[in-house]
């Protein structure tokens, strides 16, 4: 028979098992962080119409959607988590309470051009807070604690959590008589930590075409830096010369004013006037996150806040704030970079039981019995040489063996040898299990991410 | 604005809150009760190209693909999770230990007709141990125990895992010469249930065109009930007629040696004559699992022992075992059936922090501590009367609310009100964390279905 070659699609990530148990692992911790932050778990179709997805319309998004002819209306793949929530929260308003909180961990699909590291299929993880109407700037405030408390279970340390105002922005802009350039000057200030102060400096006088006073106001600006008081402290030296810009500090005042009720250590967290997302949806506060010792990775957690989620689905107005990881493009990186712990049990068991009876009565027993007690176990009773029997717990990781043999049956034990230690001892299957279950509780007591 | 009606997929199933609580706490105790047995997550695409996907060919399933066009070859979305998983096995073959146990839970896609409890998008969740050559019986004796420790965990009680075996059938059907209506006959006898004996034996004689005596010695054989050693003795007056019946019947004996040892009691087992299971790549052990009170829902765990998991794309053979629940459709059914329990915390919190005062520093300590203590916990900051607050506490099934005054600031206290009991008292927020969490754990230490 002809075979057909057993491909994997470019841009679509398939992993070995020990290193998808690790992914696992890391869906795991966030699934538990934002449900500790009071998130309601979410799942919603991979497919839409396309007309639904594409209500806002236009642009890039279009060219990469992965698109399903249909007489009668054309389906498409979800391209991120934040429209399909708009088209549920419109859908769904009436069976729904105020502010709405749900995640969403969940792939979605952008056919980019391929390059190593980039991905078609990804997996983003998703919290927004949606008010009716209204939604107080305390939902704002909580979700630097939110990230700092994700990424501290994963095991990240080094990390800081950015945030800044865009009305702060536009009314700082505003004041300079630059209000119609602020998307340009934003996107030119992106650039800032690549090129440096200078040749932001030139850009904004060749390309922007702003006066050069004008320019050093801006550069002036984004110099500011410092302790969260301290940039408070001066920004305070704008106040009362444009209203947008009053109401942004008053923002960044109440976002900042609780971090550490809420367990922010400021180590981790600054205000940072040179971030503004692209997004243009956003109105208020913007978050990034950055892993202190890989600045070129980027922002590995960023959102803000909105003012209308589902403009294009109803004339509600739904205000909310949100943050995403790329956890597909974030596992990548961590992995690439050596940072995934290999302390944690990644095999598919932590114990493997081997008979080496032709009654296998007492090792089905023992099997059933630390499964139980919560140890995850294989029978093993392949016709294999007893070494290979080890070999294969080796390669696959498993922490512990279990052998029952004919000692074994007429004593009522078990021999569980510990494959790293090469030790190897006599327990009741009840201690086994006990055994078993503690060292492998141990094991698996660090975070994902090497400190 | 024009808007675009925020609508879903006909077929596509996308839940409440409450409701979507519940099914991933189905997937969890899945997710928990595949890995105590020893298989490894996996995760794959849900896009492949369609020359892989469909290497097979044919039938029913190329009419139902949701195909992506595309210059050079068309995508298409996975319709189950067998076809990926032989892709993964033969493209990563050099990777991978055999054994090989994974599990995989995930969407799948099939174009169908759509009708009230059929979906286009749902959840498979699959188990499958695949062998480089050679697979032992002990695997296919294993998996009545995960069926039966899986719907156990879930909280089902009345339910019976039957079992068969292919080579048995194909056997008998070879002893009585019907060697070449095997086929047809199973088709016919699956419709036993509904029909009954007496237009079973009709449809063997006027539409399979049986001999009348022939179609009673199906009927006589399909008759064969009862415990399992009284089944396997009544088989045992087969032996020596057909070499495939005999080594049938050696599979079974196998099979279902160590029932006992593997925990699974008799009166959810039954070797059952008359399963035979569709797919005509099952050569060995099949299994059904029907719910005793519901029976016209059919099966919701099914498999089988296969001898060529990946032919289409590989010379190697890997014979394999491997059931499937088809989660969607379960969880619509015991959702339809009033079965999914009530008791447990469907709420995105466990409680929700409802401050009093201007200033929020001391609430946002206690909602921080909460968390800390493992406690999901929601901080309620929206500007709205109190009862309004309580109503939505109530309306989201909060199980307590977290009430932070004057009085509790000046004591340094919680007051904690249990929603269910009315009852409310001061504690401090070491206390109120310890208390909530044993509640709650409480409340959530039952299964999700009503036993």
């Amino acid at each position: 028979m002809s075979k057909v070659s057993p491909r994997t699609l470019s841009g679509f990530m398939e992993l070995p098992p020990r290193q998808q148990m690790k992914l696992e692992r890391m869906m795991e911790v966030l699934r538990r962080s934002y449900a500790t932050y009071g998130f309601t778990p979410l799942d919603t179709p991979v497919i839409e119409s396309a007309q639904v997805l594409l209500a806002k319309g236009g642009g890039e998004t279009e060219k990469q959607i992965y698109r399903i002819p249909r007489e009668g209306g054309d389906l498409a793949l979800r391209f991120d988590l934040t429209v399909p929530l708009a088209k549920y929260v419109a859908a769904h308003y009436a069976e729904l309470s105020f502010p709405f909180r749900r995640y969403q961990i969940g792939k979605v699909y952008r056919g980019e051009r391929a390059q190593r590291g980039r991905f078609r299929e990804f997996y983003q993880a998703d919290i927004d807070v949606i008010g009716d109407g209204k939604l107080d700037i305390l939902n704002e405030a909580e979700i630097p604690a939110i990230i700092y408390n994700t990424f501290t279970a994963l095991g990240l340390r080094r990390f800081k959590i950015k945030v800044n105002n865009r009305k702060l922005l536009n009314g700082f802009y505003a004041m300079n008589g630059m209000a119609e350039k602020a998307g340009e000057i934003m996107r030119a200030v992106d650039k800032l930590d690549k090129i440096g102060p200078e040749k932001l400096k030139q850009l904004l006088i060749d390309e922007v075409k702003m006066l050069p006073c004008k320019a050093e106001n801006v550069l002036d600006f984004m110099a500011i830096q410092g302790t969260v008081p301290e940039v408070l402290e001066r920004l305070t030296n704008f106040r009362g010369m444009d209203a947008a810009f009053d109401q942004g500090l008053d923002e960044l005042i109440a976002v900042t004013r609780y971090l550490k009720d809420f367990g922010v250590p400021e180590e981790n967290f600054a205000v940072d006037l040179t971030i503004a997302r692209g997004l243009d949806y956003y109105t208020g506060t913007v978050y990034e996150t950055e892993m202190t010792d890989y600045p070129e990775i980027g922002s590995v957690c960023s959102g803000g806040r909105y003012d209308n989620l589902a403009e294009y689905y109803t004339d509600r107005q739904l205000p909310g704030v949100g943050i995403s990881i790329g956890l597909t493009r974030l596992f990548y990186v961590l992995n690439e970079q050596g940072l995934l712990s290999d302390e944690l049990v990644d095999a598919p068991c932590d114990a493997l039981v081997i008979p080496m009876t032709e009654d296998l009565g007492f090792a089905v027993s023992a099997a059933t019995a630390l499964r139980g007690a919560g140890v995850r176990t294989q029978l093993y009773a392949e016709k294999k040489k007893f070494k290979a029997k080890l070999g294969y717990a080796d390669k696959l990781g498993v922490p512990f063996v279990v052998l029952v043999g004919e000692d074994e049956i007429r004593e009522g034990v078990l021999s569980v040898k510990d494959m790293a230690a090469g030790e190897q001892k006599k327990l009741s299957p009840q201690e086994a299990a006990a055994f078993i279950k503690a060292a492998v509780d141990a094991k698996n007591s660090g975070p994902v991410i090497k400190a």
